[in-house]
């Protein structure tokens, strides 16, 4: 079984949490894999630099200056931080993005109503090349960055990312895909942090979004984690980042989704 | 053989000069690495952030933010930029900084006079790590950026990290080390960009030394050189960008350093 753990901005941000949790996940046994979003910091250095952060209709577009920007803060900053802490955990990682060994291969997204600009849909990843890291004993860690075959960087969701990374590897061995974030699992109550709801299938999924308990940013993260099921992944579970080893070890923590 | 191939910052600064660079690298048959150095957009990007560069005695200090400002240019954007173009060319890079894969282990310069800051000085190559890659075709694509075992990433010497691949890679297969730049190779007249020497001995370097021919940024290139050719690298070579297929050729382009 590997494991592939993602890890959200909001951890990305604090670097006390963020040497916590690498501390947890240095320890895990046998494969693994990171996938670390981006934080708030990509959008700070924009700031600084100039740069506009340019939204259509609520969603944040990815022009070139926004594109070089997460291609050094991701790639370079955060990719390259986490990579020199594991190595310190004695945790042998090795930072990429999907460019590195054409390990994740995407396409821009096509425009239709809105150009979302510099952003990857992922097309394909590359199994074998991953699995030959981690039958070496080598700890891949992603920044959401995917390429196209047009030399250009392209940013990309990491759950969609680590989604596809559990799916890809999938075929060639048990995959279990954590989601760790800010929070104990997915809510019930969004203002009770304890309101974990301890299982999700697609039945209650759907009443829960039928009520408006589950809304806004979890929906595509769990239309991700059920897509991942659907696509061969064994387990998915979405838990807070100070709970990665009890997720991983009883398996009692955050939210089970199971199909 | 390895061709382990530098290239320098003034190239890297021109768009178009460093494509025609990386189109002619990727044609290159057989194992190769690349290692590209910083250019000066880490300065321009430093500046723009209100990052002051810190200069002792005419040397430039790496304190803590700017080490994070090199750590997201040159392994992030420039790197990932490189890697990006390389495959579009057909050639499946990786990029990666000392601490991707423990491939070079360096230690924090100890102060003396001067207190350098995140600077690396090499202490160990990871060759068989990196031998790994090359034999399952992945051309390795380093920025000029190490790491030491307390967690930090550090600022290091393009020339220097290139040096020390090809001596680490040199105990397990033969090593052609190419150094490219803006010039045609090493000149005996700064004035005359055809005054090119073809051969560069410890004899003669001496002597133009001593005359004044050969000064400043060119005696730590050349430092660099002869001690690689020492410590196991078979063939070293200075020249101009654009003779690199020349050089791997035919062996008629730049300046050839010989013991």
């Amino acid at each position: 079984m590997v494991n592939i753990v993602k890890i959200g901005g909001n951890v990305i941000d604090n670097p006390e949490k963020l040497a916590s949790f690498l501390s947890d996940f240095a320890k895990i046994k046998g494969p693994k894999i990171l996938i670390h979003g981006g934080g708030k910091i990509a959008t700070k250095i924009a700031k600084d630099l100039g740069i506009e952060t340019k939204m259509v209709e609520g969603r944040r577009i990815t022009d070139e200056a926004m594109r070089d920007v997460v291609t050094m803060v991701y790639g370079g900053l955060v990719n390259k931080q986490i990579v020199a802490k594991l190595q310190a955990n004695h945790c042998n990682a090795i930072g990429l993005t999907g460019a590195d060994g054409k390990s994740i291969l995407a396409q821009k997204r096509p425009v239709k109503t809105i150009d979302y600009g510099f952003v990857g849909d992922i097309l394909e990843v590359n199994a074998l090349f991953i699995k030959s890291l981690l039958d070496a004993d080598i700890v891949p860690v992603f920044a959401p960055l995917t390429f196209d075959m047009n030399g250009d960087m392209l940013n990309t969701n990491a759950d969609t990312q680590a989604s596809a990374v559990a799916t890809g590897l999938s075929s060639l061995l048990p995959t279990n895909l954590v989601y760790c974030f800010e929070k104990k699992g997915v809510l019930s109550d969004p203002e009770n942090e304890d309101s974990v709801i301890s299982e999700l299938n697609p039945a209650n999924y759907e009443s829960f979004k039928n009520q408006g308990v589950i809304y806004e940013g979890m929906i595509p993260k769990l239309d991700n984690a059920f897509s991942s099921l659907r696509n061969g992944v064994s387990q998915v579970t979405i838990c807070h980042a100070d709970e990665l080893k009890n997720a991983l070890e009883t398996g009692n923590a955050g939210t089970k989704i199971t199909l």
